[in-house]
């Protein structure tokens, strides 16, 4: 009897170097090795195919993967009929939505989609924008655009469906945002089949289950300082209510240890107050993962 | 009145080095700012536009630009009415012409164009393959490929159109070539109507003389040389006929000074054999461009 | 009503990136944009400036900045009058305090500062120098350099005074140390009226809590121990006496989990001690603050 | 009375940078100055020597060296006499032991040993081969290769005795591996007089123990987890059974915290599980040393 | 008797770098070793020093240094009595001169020079801007900055004097130019005495004239080309009068052979016209260096 | 009939870079495929082969290769019988001979060749300083030295023979030269069989010819200059005797156009004097290659 593998796409590009960061810190040692499209990954039970983001969501609903991860977006382009496990926010590269918004230039006309009647529209996501024109009853011209689309209006477009974060780049080329037509963030997808097999979806929940354990711990420290009983109360009472600390009894019998996990960004803000209130011996360490 | 501009489009990406390199020999200071989608050049009259070559024969055909230099595949796939003014052969990256090619595992049972009834291709050029299907009365799912097409068969495709020179990718990636579907160079192309503008022709016209002064400068280099006049048509029979060398006197009157151009690789077959028909001092020099 | 805010200056150059890491450990996010002079910091009441060191004095002194980071050498060069809330000895780079020295050619007959009388001495620091001198009673030609000090001796400048860590330039220049002139630490000053408003004192003292903290973790690690109650007194010998280390008892009643914060580099001398003395399952990990 | 100094050789080359990354974990400072054979440490009782790993066996049986790490193939090919400490495999340059193995071209009719009579071997391990050669009754012609000599045969050698690790740059040169001549991993040898002085001996020891816990870390991590005392028991069936895990009482006398050591890539095999049997609040935590 | 030695300053930083090309074009081998001051140059009689373009000129005053060569504004900045051989206006970096400007915030009511009264100016030149402000009867208080002078202002500076090419930093700084305060290019001077001694007058002119004649050839280039003796007026009359072309007979005596020196940009106006005039087998080719 | 071949061992390592590049300059494009031995030539009877420089000379006397680049030191290490075709001295690497040297500690007591009695010697180059060493009557320990040879002396050697340029690594390793071992260029040798083959001997020749025809052109250029014919005899002495220049009469029958040859570095000394004996219009311009 052969081994049973779980076929599972990675976004090639952009998300590819956060992706890999992230298996990495979840405890699968991911790489990925020049001119080739197959990553190796250390889980026997695991098949990785590199593929572009816009892609995969046609390859797991086709079957050719059982799952991937890939934005929200590009499932709605290609219209795939998948099952979505997780949403995953993780990394620099991916940590806020993506928005694919209508810009045209600062000076156009353009004001509402009404006024796209008849105009060039240069995008990435043509079934997207072709839907949402449709669903405002607007008829336009929509042209795949293979690149650099923010700097096509207003010689080569009348307007743009792009992806933004800031809106840096669409200011930069003398844009105006116009309205919203997706917010998108990445996905962890399955093929609808391979979601109900048992085998493949408990493999899925327990790669899910380490992938967040590992975002948990992204920003996150533990904090361990040494609290007088009489003092406990006060101590407790500055750390966050979310997250229970942990207590333990010292040798010393007027003593406690007292262990919390933190944001990393709360702390500079919790260890004067904490001194304060009493806590001495205050110790900062870095954590990997956590599974609440 | 206002200065009467040239649009021209630089293709994005692979070629835009090239061209760049193309454009300083031939005598245009052209720079790719970062960042910015507008090559400079130091040629008022001419307006540049960088744009993936993909697009260029689409916004040429509509006007959006005058001319641009492009492939001969992307106009034929974007079905373009353009005109063609000149073939560009030059540089390293596109020095030979590019082939697209029909490529399926090498264990597959498809042979002919007949077995691909009923498969899925993917590939970039989907307008091109769909016309060569229909031209052998074949019907195929002929699938959009964002990129990495020749690691999709057999898992993710039955076969694919796609781009080669030496068939070294293809080989690497376990494919096999069936059969050819089209060859392509790099073409200088125009607007129609830009093409009949005496102004805008004009243009055109003195820049391809230019840009091809530069290519046939490429690997050539200049030989000059004394010759003793009794020596003089025996160093000749040794030049290759196809250009005729200049001779000039010197202050001897028993002495010639001989000047040819000649292909840099053809250098060395050449100079042992003049050298033992009486030149001397001979000496090779570098040159920038040749317009016969 | 507006946010308060700590104006801070960071001084740019070679302390730029040990500062920016120094803030990182103590749980800041700051990031230095290419190009810009205003570093980003995840604290909405604090405004980084990066100036040069020598310029941040006299910027605190005048109220343009609340506060900075800077060498003592340039506090007194400026002849600043500004509050000094803490010393900073952190990174590789100022981990040393630096010398500033005056220094002659190897043979030059200069041997004491009586020797200057009337001559060309090239420094950075031309007021520090002249006070010296002036202290002397010397009188002599200080002439300021923008650079490559230690190159001048001898036919540009008969002495220097020069910053030097390890005196390696100096005597790759082949020169001699005459004396000492100023010894310097990187210091947190404040401005005068900032050092005395409660809501600026209070955030810069907190400030420096936490950069205290990320200093002192500096080469500090954690070590966690199993050691039998009966073992207990013999492996507390070993640890050294400046820190507690925490004890709590475990399931079994006969043995105790002992952590210590040690200096990295004794651990090495430590470990083999411990071992000796009955503690087993000894584990090191890494801290990122230590706030006692 | 001057302090007695440990002379140690550190292998030069390609296990330079993996050495010194070991050294560092183990907690020693140790850097390699550019241009400079003697790498600084910060313990004045040990003096290195940067030498190539051929090279150290010879200088410590002749005591030139009290010690060093070199390979086990290099002790065997100098024919050295010394005392082995221990064997080190760390880092991912030295994880695997190497292997030495004859080769030939694919398509040679040498199949055994025996058919190697007369014919031209190249190797850097010209003593081993010959010794192994004679241990099989060939007579055959051993050349000393300076390098690239998996690229010999056949046109300069009929076979070659070569290291190889998973034999791919064999396989891409062409050859056949015929059989393994000797397998290797790094060793710390002393010279035989060094191994029995009472305070080289003790300073060696402690060194390794240091190694060792550097070693035993790698690939290692702490896990703490908050478990109701009810659930303790199943907890602890799934943890591995090799090291035990520490537990401590809470505050709260219904839970315990439970700490333990566990392989990296066993986490994400045992967390799903740990937190099935009723583990709360599971943390993971870097290490950096492990001495049991 | 010793050689003979000119004394020569180079300018450090943004310049050295053209310096050393310029000087490699004219024909001298110089180079920068690492962590030297002294450049290497391969001709016995010239010593170089590498100094701050700001020190030169002091240098060359006080007869440390024969000449040097420095901009104009140091020049005037130092207020140094020294002598002007030659106006360099080479390469990239300094092919335009440069501007001091007086620059304010965009929204600042400074207009005029009198407005200054009583501000805060930053700026390197000191001298030079009290020397302006002074003859505009202005009293200000200007401080030296040691960097960044564009981003002082408002909060560090009420106004600056600073250096701009093309204004675009002042512009990205949020800064409007008020008026030019100096004009400046880089320069050849010498020390008084030095500029009257005839071996070292004679030295300098000779490596002036080298200069220059690797200056006049950046951005020319030399164009062959065969005319039909009928046909020359024709051509002649096609280009630029400045330079006389060179026009030698060639065997056949109904032809002639024409050489010019021409504008590298000029080229690609003239080929197409010298084309239409009756020249064939024209051949362009670099020059590294032109002395007419 | 298949096409001749001859079989050419190029030097990997410090050599390569040089030798590839005076290929190209002799007109052959050569190139060094990344992880090949086997260098690319557009000469399909032309086949490289990538040899470490001390092994070429053997694979050349036993006809593996008919021919090779490689130093006379390492004919002479191998004591091959080869032929020696030509000296060549080109690229900045090789231009100047090395000389292998005796080399000790500065303090050392060695001054002869007869102090090396019963030393220990550490060198490359065994035979050589075996042979050496008996021409003198001496007998000592010689031993291979895998490299860093020069970092041996005094602890791990009591001499070395090691080659040198500058001295400078040895100075910087204080050590002192004994004396002279051998002095070494590179050397282009021939198989003795393939020396008086008729094909590839005139093959070799050929090769040769371009090679000496690049290495002449370096550090030469072209100057072409205007002179009355009333000069003409003025402006002759001024050019260096040795090379003849060429004097082609211009339409203008007073005047003269010379072309000559000259040394890079000769130049800015000639030119001044040109200039003053009435040459104008003097232009430069770069050769390739120079045969005479």
């Amino acid at each position: 009897m052969t081994t049973p593998v779980l076929k599972l796409g990675i976004p090639a590009g952009s998300l590819q170097e956060a992706t890999g960061e992230l298996f990495r810190k979840a405890g699968y040692k991911i790489s990925f090795p020049s001119r080739s499209y197959y990553p190796t990954i250390d889980d026997p039970e695991i098949h990785c195919t590199l593929i572009r983001a816009q892609e995969i969501a046609r390859y797991v609903q086709d079957g050719s993967l059982d799952c991937g991860l890939t934005g929200h977006d590009w499932v709605v382009e290609n219209d795939a009929k998948v099952t979505e496990l997780a949403e995953l926010v993780f990394s620099k590269v991916s940590r806020k939505p993506v928005r694919w918004v209508l810009a045209v230039p600062t000076e156009s006309p353009i004001q509402t989609p009404k006024d796209l009647q008849g105009k060039r529209i240069a995008t990435e996501v043509v079934n997207i924008t072709r839907r949402w024109l449709a669903s405002h009853g607007v008829t336009a011209n929509v042209e795949f655009s293979w690149g650099a689309t923010e700097v096509k209006p207003p010689r080569l477009a009348d307007a743009i469906v792009e992806v933004t974060e800031t809106g840096s780049s669409l200011r930069a080329n003398n844009l105006r945002i116009v309205c919203d037509i997706l917010t998108s963030t990445t996905r962890f997808i399955a093929n609808d089949n391979a979601a109900v097999d048992p085998w493949k979806r408990r493999k899925m929940d327990d790669l899910i289950l380490m992938l967040r354990g590992a975002m948990a711990a992204e920003n996150k420290v533990g904090l361990m300082m040494n609290v007088r009983k009489a003092d406990l109360e006060k101590v407790l009472a500055v750390l966050p209510a979310m997250l229970k600390p942990t207590i333990s009894g010292l040798s010393d019998p007027n003593w406690a240890d007292v262990m919390a996990i933190l944001d990393e960004d709360a702390v500079r803000r919790l260890i004067p107050d904490l001194k304060r209130s009493g806590a001495s011996g205050i110790v900062e360490f870095p954590l990997t993962k956590i599974i609440d």
